[in-house]
């Protein structure tokens, strides 16, 4: 028999598919944050900050992303009721806009941010908590409110670091999307529309061949498994594939500025109006193409052209929910994949107009619209650009080697802190000082304090400088590391400006 | 039969016991938890930020405040394991400490920031999620690291607006209690010695003669309900007593200043000197006081005298796996109760050294030591001093007198959010001006620009001082009215600066 008795230790993991933020993962994210929520604030956005714990009941059947697998929630049951963790910050919103809808101002603007959990398979790199950060108007049926959206959101990118020419976004309507269906003859058909619209979603991934063979029969993918197609014939297909088609002329802002003859100032009229043609005959169509020229012409009126935002007929997002005008911002240089070969960057944020998830609760109608930034996408597009706030600087070490003179040492440091500088005694066993270069090492100071016994009888004591140190380290010649002294004595008295005048010399 | 069909809408509702937070109250907590974390860095500390949802083995049976009831943690069940949210910070350190103990370096100084959630009974004012603050030193075993803690709590308070001589920092440890308890015979009998500690943690509320009865055969307490006592001799009972005694001099630091004859420098060797006395007999209390000097030593070489930190023997702090010295932060200015009598704030932080919470985890002693700031408290403490950060100021509101001109309206709110000034246009149903004024009434917008058509022919604004004109109104005179122009026009091209004046001339 297998022992079970006997006290077992907790195994100290984190549960699969979470992790872990030390140091400066947490304080780039919230720096980076903390520029979007300016942006945000400067717009009229106020914070809201709902529960982490919704009732499932409230959050509904939103999830995003529908043709995943094991997708839901983190719930559990208490008395009658089932509560769940938020999987967005779009369902709370809706329950807010409900709940106090007779003391929030209307329109409502609110930005949120905060982690949101998946109950999903957990997979390299793939999550179950995660950080989104949203900005949402609601109440507000102009798409006036669409447009200052994306301009917020131009403004955010550009705030966080991200260069004007380094991103584009892109705005489609639902509702030409809905007219293209409608031409096909399969507005009627919720399921075939829905089915075709994420495979128009997939043109990036599949090009321009493979969706036409999933529109009707299906494909091979990569792997050799067949992928059932959506089943249209070939008539509705190709009128599919002619809409998206256009959207080539409009891939990316880069492509625009490349095009020498091409009238960048006119580009959203001009593909307005092709997208015009291409739907004409459908009313609802006809609508979307009216809206996406307001949008266009009142971020024109604040400078915001096609350098920063344009129309482009291909976005689709995958959210159900949207019933307008949706957009996505596009990071437009280009990385290396883990292979080392090059690749576009990609999306970023998403959003859209959203007209009926406050409904739900009220049964009014109450129009709404709203963006969220991948937050740990747009941060590592930001490593990747070398703009992430650098690297904490690492604590001026105080070392410890008397420990009769802890009074002494701590007082040090209380002088550094009192001046503003970041500083630590070590706290572990002082027994070995070469353990106490080690953990200054490992904390990445600049700065090591050193005071024994006799030092102290002087009122000296020694300030090491470490990135100096580091630097002579790895230079070749005796004479160079003589004309450079890495470690200097200095009156007590002196030790701040000492270390400040290191300090400054290194920034 | 009661009808069961049919679509039924969800309610709008928060779970009970939770809540949301808006504008203000996310924004001033952030600014607060800023000024904190700026003193955590200064002093070394890194950020954690640990993953919401952890094992139930991992967070362990470590819950604070056993006599509640209901307590407990929000959980379920995945595969055959169970995932639980945290109750607090202290529990997901230990994990992490143990988990990352080859790659962190020791001694490892994190603070963290974040919600908790216990599974209470939701009561008034009492939350099942809420924030805490935390700053804790894993692999220290000097007492140099709680003299550290207690050091940068007194400036975190003071960083966030907390006036020395407001607060003080009271210091106790563990093992003068277990001297005391040693004394008393009953050492050897840890249920009997937790009771008889958290009767002494009741001296606040009942007394001293409170505790004496509570301490022995039991009391009624104000309703009339009779409390079981703990069953003490009357010998062991005064024993407890006259140490408990001791700790009417140490009560405030207030009272340390008040009284004129009593040597304020040298009041923690006194203290400590009459503690010392109270436990001879006792090896582990003597232990005990002689860690508490060298606390009070190391502090007084950095300045923190006894109006900052004192030691108390009165202090217990409720959690069980304290070790040593315990600390907490008791705010001493008096603020009216809901029945408008004065009372003294009371505690807003407080922690103490914990040696065996990362052991469960490897079976290797880890001394640590931290602290915990009570997130809501100290917000209100703020509140009630008038330090917390001035309301965000509304946003100045573009008005749309004329629906066609949305693209102009949308240019004066981009030139002023260009310029940096908080600006929105007003997104709702334009038809009724009056509605447009009572929107930014609500919004507290200091500023409504106003364009009609006559107006705009001529290139000219409205700018209506929403400040000024609520003054206005309050006025008796015509006389002072008509002097005090709440309204101007301006040239379209004087917008900002003519907004940016009138803003100035308000703060």
């Amino acid at each position: 028999m297998a022992k079970t008795k006997g006290p077992r230790r907790p195994k100290a993991e984190t549960p699969k598919g979470f992790r872990d933020y030390f140091g400066t993962e947490v304080t780039a994210r919230k720096a980076m944050l903390d520029k979007i929520a300016d942006v945000y604030h400067r717009y009229g956005f106020d914070a809201l900050e709902t529960s982490a714990v919704e009732t499932v009941e409230a959050l509904g059947k939103f999830l995003p992303d529908v043709d995943r697998p094991n997708e839901g929630v983190f719930a559990w049951e208490e008395d009658s009721d089932w509560l769940a963790l938020r999987y967005d910050l779009t369902a709370p919103l809706a329950r807010v806009a409900a709940q106090y809808r007779n003391d929030l101002p209307t329109p409502y603007r609110r930005y949120a941010m905060g982690p949101v959990w998946r109950n999903e398979k957990p997979g390299p790199g793939r999550f179950r908590q995660f950080y989104q950060c949203d900005a949402d108007t609601v109440g507000a049926a102009s798409v006036a409110a669409d447009a200052e959206i994306c301009a917020m959101l131009s403004d955010a990118l550009e705030a966080v670091g991200i260069e004007r020419g380094d991103y584009v976004i892109r705005v489609n309507n639902r509702k030409v999307l809905d007219g293209v269906l409608e031409l096909m003859g399969i507005g009627d058909q919720p399921e075939l529309c829905a089915a075709v619209l994420r495979t128009i979603d997939k043109v990036d991934k599949v090009g321009f061949s493979g969706v036409a063979e999933l529109l009707q029969s299906g494909r091979k993918d990569s792997s050799g498994a067949f992928i059932d197609g959506v089943g249209l014939t070939t008539a509705q297909a190709q009128r599919c594939l002619d809409y998206l088609s256009m959207t080539s002329t409009a891939k990316s802002a880069e492509d625009i500025s490349a095009g020498e003859d091409f009238d960048r100032t006119g580009y959203n009229s001009f593909i307005a109006e092709e997208i015009r043609e291409a739907i004409s005959g459908s009313n609802i169509g006809c609508e979307g193409v009216k809206e996406l020229e307001e949008i266009a012409s009142l971020l024109a009126a604040q400078g915001y052209g096609p350098d920063r935002i344009i129309i482009d007929p291909s976005v689709v997002r995958g959210l159900g929910y949207y019933t307008g005008p949706v957009f996505e911002a596009e990071l437009t240089f280009e990385i290396l994949d883990e292979k080392g070969r090059p690749r576009q960057f990609g999306s970023v944020a998403g959003g859209g107009r959203y007209d009926d998830l406050v409904k739900r609760f009220t049964g009014q109608p109450v129009p709404a619209t709203g963006v969220s930034i991948g937050v740990d996408r747009l941060l590592a597009a930001l490593a990747a650009k070398g703009r992430l706030d650098a690297a904490a600087q690492g604590p001026v070490v105080v070392t410890v080697m008397d420990r009769d003179r802890m009074a002494d040492y701590m007082a040090m440091v209380g002088d550094l802190r009192a001046a503003g500088i970041r500083a630590e005694m070590y706290l572990g066993n002082p027994k070995n000082f070469g353990n106490q270069l080690k953990y200054a090492d490992k904390r990445g100071s600049p700065i090591a304090i050193i005071q024994g016994g006799d030092e102290a009888a002087k009122g000296m004591v020694q300030i090491k400088d470490l990135i100096l140190g580091a630097k002579i380290a790895q230079q070749a010649t005796v004479e160079e590391w003589k004309s450079q002294p890495a470690q200097v004595e200095v009156p007590r008295d002196n030790l701040v400006q000492a270390v400040r005048d290191i300090l400054d010399r290194h920034t």
